[in-house]
């Protein structure tokens, strides 16, 4: 199967464990390299927010598995780049 | 023939082969090197993705192939950029 | 004469041949290195597309003898870049 | 664990430390190679800031102790950064 | 006196000759290294075009020479680089 | 203490000594290696002027010492970069 | 004294000499490496434009009698770089 390189993912959670435990502990998952988490927003019971993975050949179950051990939900995939390097969404003249 | 060196299409898909899948699948397409795919919007039966594609030589049959025999179809061709390298659209005073 | 380096064009064309094709067609001209076609809108019976072509030394009669043997019309220049270099269109404090 | 590399905080604080000297202050922590503190807004009695915080392998605990022992409480943690490299956090089609 | 670099024109010009043609010919003014020209407006009778020239040591008055020849007018002189290298304008807290 | 590398400053002064003076004369500040300031706004009897400070370990008390003793009041101190680089501030899904 | 690097000024010019006569002539002011004005808006009488000054060492007092000699007011000086470089004005969260 095509390397995934990069994944961006719309994640519910709880507030415990916090953000930086929750970063932390997804990007020991085996294959990622690294893991940027950033808040959208956030109401008394959960936090959403959008994680960017990076790694050379990752595998999303695992992942999610890690994910949802955590308390949280994958509530969408937003972005997924395969392929032998990362080719970057660009804008065109069609995106609103 | 030109070398297909990068296509942007829109496509509607079902969500059953998820976004992650379907794009290592289309990325497993001869001669493509890379692809992104990213969320447009959902609704109950179907997803609208925008997947960029980048390779040496593309065969834009070959991928459309793919993309229904998973279950997709190609809405619209948004940007096709072909020859020796690949040629950046810019913003010309024209574009709206 | 001058050579011509960059030529971004409006073309309306009907929609067979697909982007994809005229996109690999023009691509073929003599002189023309690479080529970007961009989908701007299109209705029942044709698309309007913005294309911009790079080379060294382009001639533009050929690039419009290509395009209208596939049925398109050219409906603007919008811009063209000359000389021994591609000279970038800055934006000013008069652009509006 | 993984490296803590890049970590984006909401402070609020008293006037006394200064910014200048809170950003001193926080910067000497243990792991943290470079700060930047940026004024959102203040009022009479506090300022909100946010804070980003940049070094190999950081400790968030040691971190938010050095605020509060200057008095400032940490109000939400808006971006981490984990993993071999930092990852870049990048728009997508879904963010608003 | 010092060498003019680059030059940022608007020019009013007839129909015929055509864009191209006429940054061809506007290109080989001497000293002009390169052009680029961008359509802003068209009505029947007349094309607005925004015309930028890069040179080592350009000369005006040849180049507006030239203009005149091919049935242009030089609205107005927008920008104008000279000296050693290109000084980039840059957007202050005063533009608007 | 962490070093200082990077100041933004919100000030008042008033007309004498000019911005090119009142510039020229805080860079002379010890530790200073340079300063960019720039004009917000102006009425009849003060300016309002953002000064940005770069150097390698700088002192905020000589640096306001400075811009009083050429008439000048700090009035908020918008931006602080300490430690061993100059650490951006980055845009989150937070900023406003 | 500190170095002047760059320097952004509002000026008030008749129409003779032209933009481009102008620039030319405040190039050759000493220690002024390179110039670039920019069209800001014109009636009949006069033309308002900024110009950006870059040198080593510049000598304001110089810029401006030249600036006066040709028949031009400064308005306002709306930026001043000092120091051994180049400090650039970034955008901070208190910026409008």
């Amino acid at each position: 199967m095509a390397s995934v390189r990069r994944l961006v993912i719309d994640v519910l959670k709880p507030h415990d464990p916090t953000l930086l435990e929750f970063t932390e502990r997804v990007t020991e998952t085996d294959s990622v390299n690294g893991v940027s988490s950033s808040l959208i927003e956030l109401d008394q019971e959960v936090q959403n927010v959008k994680i960017t993975f990076e790694g050379e050949d990752m595998d999303f179950e695992v992942i999610q598995e890690t994910v949802e051990e955590l308390g949280g939900t994958v509530h969408s995939v937003d972005q997924v780049a395969c392929g032998e390097y990362i080719v970057e969404d660009r804008r065109t003249l069609q995106d609103s």
